[in-house]
């Protein structure tokens, strides 16, 4: 692997958010604008549906040294060579996916509360993702939004890179990162945009001007 | 691998149809029964969950030196070490999950139409599950019946194993047999049932009495 690990703004696909559009267009506009990680995720894509996006992700992810990570599933982060994976608290754990990984792929869990992070085996993980943030359109049942106090909670515990998800948007990215993120995720500000670039712009702007460290 | 590949008697496993019961006491009674292989199967159940219960289930099919097979999901079968994994058309294709399991593992792919059959790439591939041979409530979706018509017409374009799948029981599993499957494959009939075990043994009655060959 050689894709430097960089959570400073990371993009997520989403078909339904795309509207149509497509995923690779999106994306690529998105990392033309400062998009430094791509996480490939859709449920409502097939796994096949999804190996095949992940193909052509793959391609643009590493044209242009951005990190590909998968959602919930290791055998297609094994079939696509990606970067790694993402897993939330219903996913194989951890453990069972960096013995499956190696050593060097990139391991993100989900962990929005203080008891969440505290069921993590972090020997095994690279990043949290935490959140919601805020009140999200994205992720139906992703919970009660956390705000800065519960991305405060999460950074009072650890010191492994966070990054906020969760209804991030130019107005609120700042917050999220003095309040101890390391940077931060968006599906609906991004992918739904009409110009993907200039909001990935304007966002990785105040993700820079924002950061603690 | 040490287990030989028997495709007689598949249990599949399901909790909603278990109604509650320990699956793993369901599918120990299935196998004294002569079930000669599982696969792990729930649609109801997060892959952290369905994780837990394999490595149950590992242990009890390899007591039972029974090949035990995922459904879907190529990293479950590696975390779990299984013996092989389960393919719809839906999910990651037969060459990828090839690539990612080694030669020896057994890969399944579900074929319940001769065009169906014509998709797959067959030199992946070590039995196809067709169906479903009746009308079914395990599994929604799953299509209109097919009936020993169809078994026959995926029997006349290859010489692979072939399980019959979906709504077999003890009245029509000889019919099956005849059709040209190598074995039958149950969830409702087996694990709904109030006694497993005795089911399993009459079904396995019919299935050996009825092979062609």
């Amino acid at each position: 692997m050689t894709v430097a690990f960089d959570p400073t703004l990371y993009v997520i696909t989403d078909s339904r958010v795309a509207r149509g559009r497509d995923q690779i267009d999106v994306i690529g506009r998105a990392i033309a604008g400062g998009a430094t990680m791509v996480q490939l995720r859709d449920k409502d894509l097939s796994a096949r549906e999804q190996y095949a996006l992940g193909v052509r992700l793959r391609d643009l992810t590493r044209a242009s040294n951005v990190a590909l990570i998968c959602n919930d599933r290791v055998d297609l982060t094994l079939a696509l060579d990606a970067d790694g994976v993402h897993l939330g608290q219903d996913d194989l754990p951890p453990e069972v996916a960096r013995a499956l990984l190696g050593p060097h792929r990139i391991i993100g869990v989900s962990a929005g509360t203080p008891a969440e992070f505290a069921a993590v085996d972090i020997t095994c993980v690279d990043y949290l993702g935490v959140g919601p943030f805020a009140a999200t359109g994205s992720k139906g049942g992703a919970g009660a939004a956390i705000g800065s106090t519960g991305i405060a909670a999460v950074r009072r515990l650890t010191s492994l890179p966070i990054v906020a998800i969760g209804g991030l948007h130019r107005e609120n990215a700042a917050e999220a990162m003095r309040a101890g993120a390391n940077g931060i995720a968006a599906i609906a500000a991004i992918v739904g945009a009409d110009d993907p670039e200039a909001v990935a712009r304007a966002l990785r702007a105040v993700v820079d001007a924002s950061r603690l460290r």
